[in-house]
Order: C-alpha cells, then sequence, then structure tokens
C-alpha cells in the first residue's frame, strides 16, 4: 500500500526541483536581456532598493509576529503541552515556520526578478511587442513557478516527515499569516503611494503621472511590486497550500483507501504543476501577435494539459477513481466559467464598462451608483458557479462512501488551483510591463516604444481581471473543503474528550445561527479597517510631500540635480501599511476566539459560513467594481464621452480612486482573511471543544 | 381551553376599534388646524394631487398582480384545487386579497393626513415649535395607529374565522406583495424625483431647492409622502403582520397548550398597540422643548408601559410563561439598542459624522471610502445584537419542550415589533415636518418659522435613522422564524408525501450550501436593479425638466404666472418607478422557485438563510451610510470644514447623492425582499417537496 504513496513523494520533489530550475533558467534568461539607458538604469534601481526597504522591514515585523505565534504553537497546539507530546507540539510550530519561510522566499525572489524584468522589458518595448511580452512574461513565470514548486515541495516534505496531516494545518498557517502581511500590507503601501502621488500630483501640481520630481513616484512603483508580485504570490501560495491541506486531512480521514487518495492528491498537484510549466514553455506571440490572446491561450493549454494527464493518471493508477477525476475537471472548468464571466464585467470591449462611462457623464454620484450595482450583479454568476461545482463535485463523490462527497468538493478546489502556476505567470506580467511602461516614460524612449508598452499594460490589465476572479473561485471552494477539515479537527477533539461528535451544523440552532451573523460581519468590517487604513496612511503621505514640495528648494521648479527625499516616502508607506493591517488582522482572529468561547464549534462551523458567504460577496463586488472603474477610465481617456478632460472624465476619475482600494487592498485581501480564519478555527477546534460558554 | 382563546380575539378587535377611533379624532384634530396661506393652499393641494395620482396608478397595477396571484393562489395553494379541498385554497385566496387590501387602506388614509398635517404644520411653526410638532407627530400618529390597528384586526379576523394558521400566510403575502410595491416603487419614485431635482435645479441653473420654477420640486416634495410615509407604513405593517404569522404558525404546531400559546401571541399585540395607544397620547413638548428629546421619551415610556403591561398579563393569565415574556423583553432591548448605536453612527454630534466630513476635504473619492467604511463597521453590532437576541430566546424558551426554542425567536420577533405604533409616529412625522419646511419657505412665512421647522426636521431625520436599524433588526428576528415557519409547512407536505422529515438545515449539505450562496447574492442584484432603476428613471426625468425650461417661454426667468407642468414629471416618476421594479420582484420570485426545483426545501432552507445574511448587512450598509452622508452633508453646511460651497461640501454633496438611493430606495427595500422570499416559500412548500430535481 504504501509504496505508491512514496513514488508520489518522489515524484513531488523531482517535479518542484524540475520547476525550481526552470524557474532559475528563465531568471538568468531575463538578466542577460540588455539594459543600456542610464536613466532607466537609476530609476530602476531606485525602484528595487525601496522594494527591499519594504520587504526588510515587513519580514523583520513578521519574524517577530511569527516567532511568538511559533512559541504559543510550540505551547498549546495540537494540545497544550502539558498533556500531550511534546514532540507533536514541536513539529506543529516547526511546521508552521517551514510555512513562513517558503512564502517569504518565494515573495522575496519573485520581487528579484520583477525589479529585473521592468527595466529590460522597457527597453524591449523598443523592438516590438515581441520581445518586450516575452520579458514580461518569464519574469511573472518565475514567481509562477516558484510558488507552486514551494508549495508542492513544503506540503509533500511536511507530510513525509510527519506523517500526520494536521501537522499540515500548521504549514497552511505559517502560508497564510505570511499572505495576510504581503497581501493587505503590500496592498495598503500601494495604494497609499498611487492615491497620494494621483492628490499631489496630477490634482495639485498638474505634473504628468510618473514625474520625477514627486517624491511619491518611487513610492508609487514599488507599490505596484510588493502590492501586486510580492502579495498576490503569497495570496496564491496560501490558497494553493490551503487546498492541498484541506484535501490531505479529509483524504487521511476517510475510511479505506487512505494512501491511494493522498497519493490522488499529490499526483494531481504534480501534474497541475507540470501543465504549467508546459503552458510556460509553450507561450509564444508573433511579431505583431496580441498580447492578451497569448497570455489567454497558454491558459487553454495548461487547462488542457492538465486534463489529459489526470485522466491518464487515473487510468494507470491503482485506486484513482473517475468520480474524484469529474470532480476536479468540474473545479477548473468553473474556474474557467468564473473567469470570463469577470472577463464580461470589467472588459472594456463590452458594454457594462460603457454603461459606466455613459453614467459618468451625469455626474460623479452616478459612476460610483453604475459601478456599485454592476459591481453586486457580478457577484451572481460567480457564486453560483461556486454553488453548482461545489453541488456537482459532492453528488459525483457521495457514491464512493461517507465522507468521500466532502472530499471531492476539496479536490474541486484542488483542481481549480491546479494551473494556478499559468494564473501566477499571468498576474505578475502585469505589474511588470505596468512599470516598464513608466520606465519607458522617464527614460524618454519615444511615442513608439510607449504605445508598444501601452498595449502589453493593457493585456495585463484584461487578464488580471480574470485571474482575480478565478482565485476568488477557488479561496470559495478552498475554504468550503476547509469548513470539513475543521469538522474533522473538532470530532478528534470530541472523540478524545468522550463526548458525542459533531454531525454537521444545523442553521436552525441558534448557536450555529448566531455564529453566522457575527461570521457574516467579520469580512465587512476587516474590509472597512483595510480601506481607512489606505486612507489615514495616504494623508500622512501627502503632508510629507508637501513638506518636501514646501522645503526642498528648487523641486517644484524642476531645477537639474534637485531630487526629492523618495527613501522618506516608501517609509511612510512602509511603516504605515503594517501599522493600519495589525489591528485588522488581530480583529479577525479575536472575533474568531470570542466566538469559539461562547458557542463552542457550532458557533464556528457557523462563523465560517458566515465568513465564506459576505466575503465571497464583498471580494467578488470590491474588486469586479474595482476593475470596471478603472477600465471605465481608461475608455473614456480613450476617446469616449468626450475624452480626457471631459467632466465624464472627472467622474471616472473619482470612481477609480474609490476603486483602487477596493480592488487591490480590500477585495484580494478577504480571500486571505477568510483562509486565517478559517485555519486558525481548526487549529484551535480542540480548546474550543475543551472550554466554551454556551458549546 | 377555547375561552381564554375567545376573550383575546374579542380584545383583539376591541382594542384594533379603539386605535381606529383615536386616529378618527387625531384626524379630525389635524384637520381642525388652521391653515389660511393661499400659496401654501396652493402648493399643499399640488403635492396632494400629485400622491394620488402615484397611488391611483399603483393601486391600479397591484389589483392587477393581486387578481393573478390570487387566480394562481386559489388553483395552487395551499395544494392543487384538483387534489384538496377548494375551500381552503378559497380561504387561502381571499385572505390573500384581505392582506393586500388592509395594507392599501392604511396607506391611502396615511398620505391623506400627511399631506393635510404638512400645510398645517408649517403654519402652526409660526407660533412656535409646540404646535408644529403636535401636528407633526399626530399626524404620524394616525398611520402608526391605522397600520398596527390593521395589523391586529386582520390577523385575528383570519385566524378566528379560518382557525388555521397556514392560511394566515396568504395573508402575509398579501402585505408583503403590497409591501414591495409600496416601498421600492416609492423609493424609486421619491430619489428619482429628488436627483432629478437636485441636478437640474441646484447644480445646473443654480436656483434653490424647493423653486416653485422647476417642474421637479412638486414630485420631490409628493416623493417624500409616497416612500416615506405610504412605503414605510405598508413596510412595517408587513413586518408586524410576518411577525406575528410566524409566531402563530410555530405556536400552532406546538404540542400542548396550543391556544394557550396562541392567545399569547395577541396578548401580546393587543399590548403592544395599548402600550402605543398610552405613548402616544401621553407625548408632550414644552413651548421651547426639544423635540428630539419629546419623540425618543414617548419611545420609552412606550417600552416601559408594554414590559409592565405583558408583565402583568404573565402574571394572570393561564398558561402564559415567564421564559416567553423574557425572550419578546429581550428582543425589544436588543431593538431599542440596535438604534442607539445606528444613532451613534449617523448622528451629526457624534464622532463618526464628523470623520466622514473631515475625510469630505481630501475629495470626494474619500467621502465615499470612509462613508462606505463606516457603513460595514456599523453592522456589526447591529447584527451581533440579533444574533445574541436570538440565541438567549432560544436558550431561555428550549427547556420549555419541542419547538418551543423556536417559538421563543419568534416571540422576540413580536417582542421587537411590539411597539411598532411609537416607531411609525416617529417615522412619519418626519416627512410631514420636511414637506413643512418646504412649505413655509415657498410660503414665505419668514426666517423665524423656517428655523422652527428646520429644528423640527432635524429631529425628524435624527430618529429617523433609529426607527431605520430597529425596523431592519425586526425584520432579521421575523425572518429567523419564518424559516422555521418554512420548515414546519414543508414537514406538513413530506409527512403527507410519506417521506422523511426534515429535522434541519446543515450547512455541510452541498444542497443547503447551494441555496446558501444563492440566495446571498440575491439581495445584492435585488438592491442593484432598484439603484439602476433610479438612474434610468432620473435620466427620463431629467430629460423632461429640460424639454419644459426649452419650450415653456419664460419659465426659465420666473415671469408672473407661468407654470411648469408638474403632472408630467409626477407621471413620469410614476411609470418609471412602477416599470423599474417589477423586474427586480420577479427577479426574487422566480430566483426563489428555480432554487426550489433544483435542490427542494433544503435548498431552500438555505436560499433563506443566505437572503437574511446578506440582506441584513446590505441593508444595514446602505442604511447606515446613507444616513451618515447626509448628516456629514449638514453638519458641514452648518459651518464646519469650510460650510456650504467649500470643496469639503461639494464633495459631501456627491456623497449624499451616492446616499440617496442607498438609504432610501435600495436599503429598506431589501427588509420587504426577504420577507417575500420569505413567505413564497412557505407557500410552495409543498410544491418544493413534490418536484425538485436534487432534493
Amino acid at each position: 500500500m504504501f509504496s505508491q504513496l512514496s513514488i508520489f513523494y518522489g515524484l513531488s520533489f523531482l517535479i518542484a526541483v524540475l520547476a525550481f530550475a526552470f524557474a532559475a533558467y528563465l531568471y538568468l534568461w531575463v538578466k542577460k536581456q540588455r539594459t543600456t539607458n542610464a536613466k532607466i538604469i537609476e530609476v530602476s534601481a531606485l525602484i528595487k532598493a525601496g522594494a527591499n526597504t519594504f520587504m526588510k522591514r515587513e519580514y523583520k515585523i513578521l519574524a517577530v509576529f511569527a516567532a511568538v505565534a511559533a512559541v504559543l504553537i510550540f505551547l498549546f497546539l495540537p494540545s497544550p503541552i502539558w498533556t500531550g507530546s511534546a514532540l507533536d507540539n514541536l513539529a506543529m510550530a516547526l511546521s508552521y515556520l517551514a510555512g513562513t519561510i517558503l512564502s517569504a522566499i518565494a515573495g522575496k525572489i519573485g520581487i528579484m526578478v520583477a525589479t529585473l524584468a521592468n527595466s529590460r522589458a522597457a527597453e524591449g518595448a523598443q523592438h516590438g511587442i515581441k520581445p518586450a511580452f516575452l520579458i514580461g512574461f518569464r519574469g511573472g513565470a518565475v514567481m509562477g513557478l516558484l510558488v507552486v514548486g514551494c508549495s508542492l515541495f513544503g506540503v509533500a516534505a511536511v507530510l513525509m516527515i510527519v506523517g500526520d496531516s494536521s501537522i499540515l494545518l500548521g504549514f497552511s498557517f505559517g502560508a497564510s499569516s505570511l499572505a495576510l502581511f504581503a497581501k493587505a500590507g503590500g496592498g495598503i503601501f500601494t495604494k497609499t503611494a498611487d492615491v497620494s502621488a494621483d492628490l499631489t500630483g496630477k490634482v495639485e501640481l498638474g505634473i504628468p503621472e510618473d514625474d520625477p520630481r514627486n517624491p511619491a513616484v518611487i513610492a508609487d512603483n514599488v507599490g505596484d511590486n510588493v502590492g501586486d508580485v510580492a502579495g498576490m504570490g503569497a495570496d496564491l501560495f496560501d490558497s494553493n497550500v490551503a487546498a492541498m491541506t484541506s484535501a490531505l486531512v479529509i483524504a487521511q480521514s476517510l475510511s479505506g483507501g487512505i494512501y491511494d487518495n493522498v497519493s490522488m492528491v499529490f499526483c494531481y498537484a504534480i501534474l497541475g504543476l507540470l501543465a504549467s510549466v508546459i503552458g510556460i514553455a509553450t507561450a509564444r506571440i508573433g511579431r505583431h501577435g496580441n498580447p492578451t490572446r497569448a497570455l489567454n491561450s497558454s491558459t487553454y493549454v495548461t487547462t488542457a494539459v492538465f486534463l489529459v494527464l489526470t485522466a491518464l493518471a487515473t487510468l494507470i493508477c491503482r485506486g484513482f477513481s473517475w468520480r474524484i477525476w469529474g470532480a476536479s475537471a468540474v473545479g477548473l472548468l468553473v474556474g474557467v466559467i468564473i473567469g470570463i464571466t469577470t472577463d464580461y464585467f470589467t472588459d472594456d470591449t463590452k458594454p457594462i464598462v460603457h454603461k459606466v462611462a455613459r453614467a459618468s457623464g451625469t455626474g460623479p454620484a452616478f459612476t460610483i451608483l453604475s459601478g456599485m450595482s454592476y459591481g453586486f450583479i457580478s457577484a451572481l454568476p460567480a457564486m453560483a458557479g461556486i454553488a453548482v461545482s461545489a453541488l456537482v463535485a459532492y453528488q459525483l463523490c457521495a457514491p464512493m462512501g461517507d465522507g468521500y462527497a466532502i472530499f471531492g468538493i476539496s479536490m474541486a478546489a484542488v483542481g481549480m488551483l491546479s494551473i494556478v502556476g499559468m494564473i501566477i505567470s499571468n498576474d505578475a506580467y502585469g505589474p511588470i510591463v505596468d512599470n516598464a511602461r513608466g520606465l519607458a516614460e522617464m527614460g524618454g524612449l519615444g511615442e513608439e516604444t510607449i504605445r508598444t508598452a501601452d498595449e502589453l499594460d493593457s493585456a495585463g490589465n484584461t487578464v488580471k481581471a480574470v485571474t482575480k476572479g478565478f482565485s476568488i473561485g477557488a479561496a470559495g471552494l478552498t475554504v468550503i473543503s476547509l469548513l470539513g477539515a475543521f469538522m474533522s479537527e473538532a470530532n478528534v477533539a470530541l472523540e478524545a474528550a468522550g463526548k458525542p461528535l459533531i454531525t454537521g451544523f444545523d442553521i436552525m440552532s441558534p448557536t450555529v445561527f448566531f455564529g453566522v451573523l457575527i461570521g457574516a460581519a467579520i469580512p465587512a468590517v476587516f474590509s472597512a479597517m483595510l480601506i481607512l487604513g489606505v486612507d489615514k496612511n495616504a494623508q500622512r503621505m501627502v503632508a510629507e510631500i508637501h513638506r518636501q514640495f514646501n522645503s526642498i528648494k528648487g523641486l517644484r521648479e524642476g531645477v537639474k540635480g534637485v531630487k526629492p527625499e523618495y527613501d522618506k516616502c516608501i517609509d511612510i508607506a512602509t511603516s504605515g501599511s503594517l501599522r493600519e493591517l495589525i489591528p485588522a488582522g488581530l480583529m479577525t482572529i479575536i472575533a474568531t476566539v470570542i466566538v469559539g468561547f461562547i458557542g463552542g464549534p457550532l458557533a464556528i462551523g457557523g462563523f465560517l459560513l458566515g465568513n465564506i458567504v459576505s466575503g465571497l460577496l464583498l471580494a467578488l463586488l470590491m474588486s469586479n467594481a474595482g476593475g470596471l472603474w478603472d477600465n471605465s477610465k481608461k475608455y473614456i481617456e480613450a476617446g469616449a464621452e468626450g475624452g480626457k478632460g471631459s467632466p465624464a472624465h472627472k467622474a471616472a476619475v473619482i470612481g477609480d480612486t474609490v476603486g483602487d482600494p477596493f480592488k487591490d487592498t480590500a477585495g484580494p485581501s478577504i480571500n486571505t482573511q477568510i483562509t486565517v480564519v478559517s485555519l486558525v478555527s481548526s487549529l484551535l477546534a480542540s480548546v474550543f471543544v475543551a472550554f466554551s460558554f454556551f458549546g
């Protein structure tokens, strides 16, 4: 029985190493590309230094946080150290630290290559779409390969060494606590800088967006990297690890065929990574090709390869079931469908963007109202897609026996995330070419080059909407299976305590219902705290920018050799974002603990459901409305409804500013918040079983 | 056994008639007050005629809708006419019609007295706060007494005649289908007129808010009456009937002490009405008194009287339980607490309004972002309050036996709504004094009178926020108990079909989960459709206003004797609001039917939960953010942050325009939407049991 699983452990390490090697090759290829323009080299170095400043500060705080968490875990989890075996607690604490460290490494290297690739893509754009596209895409692919490789490697290593999947919850919690810092902290950073730079530069002084006189301009570019590259990578590392972890926890709780099911989880993860490697390696674009089509077609290649390879594996391997294959295929296909509907609501060639642009002609209130309304409507197809895929996966796998139905849902999540390597590559491509566009302008590379960079940037925006819908959908399915994981963890503790087991969470139980209502409010409060954090932090930075313009002589006038103190702005964005993030993160963890102590495991089950439901709704609203406002503004800037400077444009700019923290701070952080809450619940299941007020 | 219940039936009719007599007395008192200013009489007549136009059109469409619904009910409910007894179906259809007719009568009379009271309050304000306050308050009280009297009378009559509480679901559905028209239709009407009048008058032409040259100005005043008086009355009639119905359905399903429990529901409703009568009769204000304090203190009087009277009844009456008394007391107290927290987030003497005003100084995007954020945060205490009251009511009553726990929750809802007569009086006071202020300005009654009217108006705004929080909380508890009512209805059908009964709705069941996710999206889509409806309709009206200014000679210049065609604007608001409302209403009903046919009763249970959870969250967000923006604007207009005309003021006006359809169209309609969906589910329970795909 054991041998098949050992093979898959071996293959996991092998494929992970292959992915690392491929990433190293792409990294060196990007590094080899020429960069000659002195101005570009200078600015690019500033961006790199700024990103490093943020990462160093963030990791320093995170190290303290992780150390405290590791000590707490060592003392209390999986059970208080004085009751259980100290070895288990040590394993949990180390596994937690491994999760944080692997995520940190992937983020760090991703930033390194992104800040290398931006200048090279800018210069590549002088020679046309093709070279610039490849530099941007391959730079992003390094991040994609690293994230998926690290998650596969880490999960396989922890499980092989410890043998107990519940220790993986610690690893997953490590990944998600880092993701909370990276995504929410990076999100506050990037929007603080963006909003402050726009308010002081474009609005007050009337200077261009990327004018080097603006003290916030480097912070703004740094933000793209720390928010969109490192943050997004940590987010998807977290989702991917969480999906695998919950599938493995459930697989180990199944009676019969345990090892085959565990093998299957690894097999699907391996083949997903392999499919992404193939998709990345075959990504091509013609000399005058369409970059959006190139990005999308490599996604479809990856999807097809994954489906074929897993079908082959199901044919060949002992104990692999076609029903499970069906569940993961349904998950993947629904992910693609969610991506397409997201695209419908945010693409500037489709009618919704045009309607919001037209409404802007009546004034900014209508920009906001129509964007919010379509954002609300856009939640329906995505939520229906998740609901239907969970229903189908469950019905497919229920005949296999007790517990298989929920295993089917977790494998739908694994299926949806199987192509995550490709998704990250496409997503990280966006900020690289966005930076490249800015550098091309600052380096004076000419109209033609900027136009090329613009085309690449616009493809990045379109694809970003699709991948965002995808990652929200995947998070939705993952947390459903985490709910299953929580129930098995609670039942282990209940059995040990000799109490009756939980068979489900009935919403007619007021304890469950209590949890649902509180749980539903948490993502709303969490988003609100992050948005208010951006607001407060931007006020600090605006004050600093005013100070510099008033006290540095010649800065306003652009006297040669006079430079603003870029570092000060990066410093404010960094310290402020971490300061604003911590209360929001703590609030969600404390709320979980309070609900658990009041209502016990039943209330927590409801709490997780409430979190998932309102979290999905708000994440979809914020991401889609934000994307919609951004693209409506761009659509007007391209000449519609009176074009740049028209009243419609002014209204659209206000919509875009509202959308910025929606889509880049709060919206994408909700995923992570839900995952953190789910993992905290599973980790503390035994504590809530032992003490609770009404439970 | 029967005699105690008969006494309560008799008392119900007696107290209802007493309330009607008191309302008639107050109506005649208001009518007797002097009105002498010719201009005020003229404008007041125009407002009255406009309101009647809307009501007539609305009731005509509603009559068609109700006739179709009554025929469908007669054919299919409680069971298809060819399977069951035709008499039951006839009773259900007639009971449905009775629900619509009683609600319509209450709305119609409420509008009558409100349009009488506005002009008299305007002239009363010439003699100080005291007479104007009394006219406004007593005008509102007519509506409050009628609504509660009609609901008590109707529920008692239907149950006494038919004897079967499930027929009451038809009555309740009648009330809620009318409420959907009145609240959502009236909400679209009032905001269409408000927004169009502001955009063309204040923004384009720079004429004052209530300038009679503006063709939309009468429509705007009409909107206050049809949206806030008739709409709010129908909404609370619906909530009150739904709370009583669900309590009675559950009381009849309890084994043992059935008649005592039914008696108790009527007893509490009777005492609530009596307490409101006492509260209204004792409402007083000094010559220079504070109207906010006067309104609040009569609410507290009513609350205290209700608690004392129900305690006495529990002492005296056979089979009344202190546990149930406790549950309804908890419901009432939590309602008051929710009102107070709402006040904290929307009162312009409290810090949150000041923060949003300060954020407006940085631009409109920050007005929107901070208002949304605090709106999200404000949902937490209210949702926690509802969660805790449901938990406490359940725990209090669970020891009484099977089914009593959920009966306790329904009695918490009855308790929370017991003082609804007082709540409506306070709420209807608002639009009356708001209109009075406008009339005082148009009638040229002088600075001093306008200042008095302003003070009365501001008290109306403050109290409105409190009553809104209250009515959302009550709706939340009511729909929880409607979930219980749905389960008993489904089980009756399941038992008849010989299928296994439902014992609960487990969220680990993918069928329930499927329902939850779809259900959560529905209030979002519903709100979006209403908001987009206001948007579209306002565009039509703005076009009409432009046409009038361009084609009616002398209108723009204000030549004496030249009048705009007010009717045309009222007509557009009327037909547009009904046209935009119907798709939104149908969407929710069709979604319920689809979910029921796919997943059966289990999916519907989840669907109702999803609806409740996201509906509460969005209703709280929209009502509170809307109130917050409105009051921030008023706070700035009173001189803060640069005062009128400052950039902060411009930003605050944009926030207020976004908030208008939030707080007056979508937010308060969500309650009704949830109730409609809950009742449709209960009515169709047997259909879903008979046919469904996965159920």
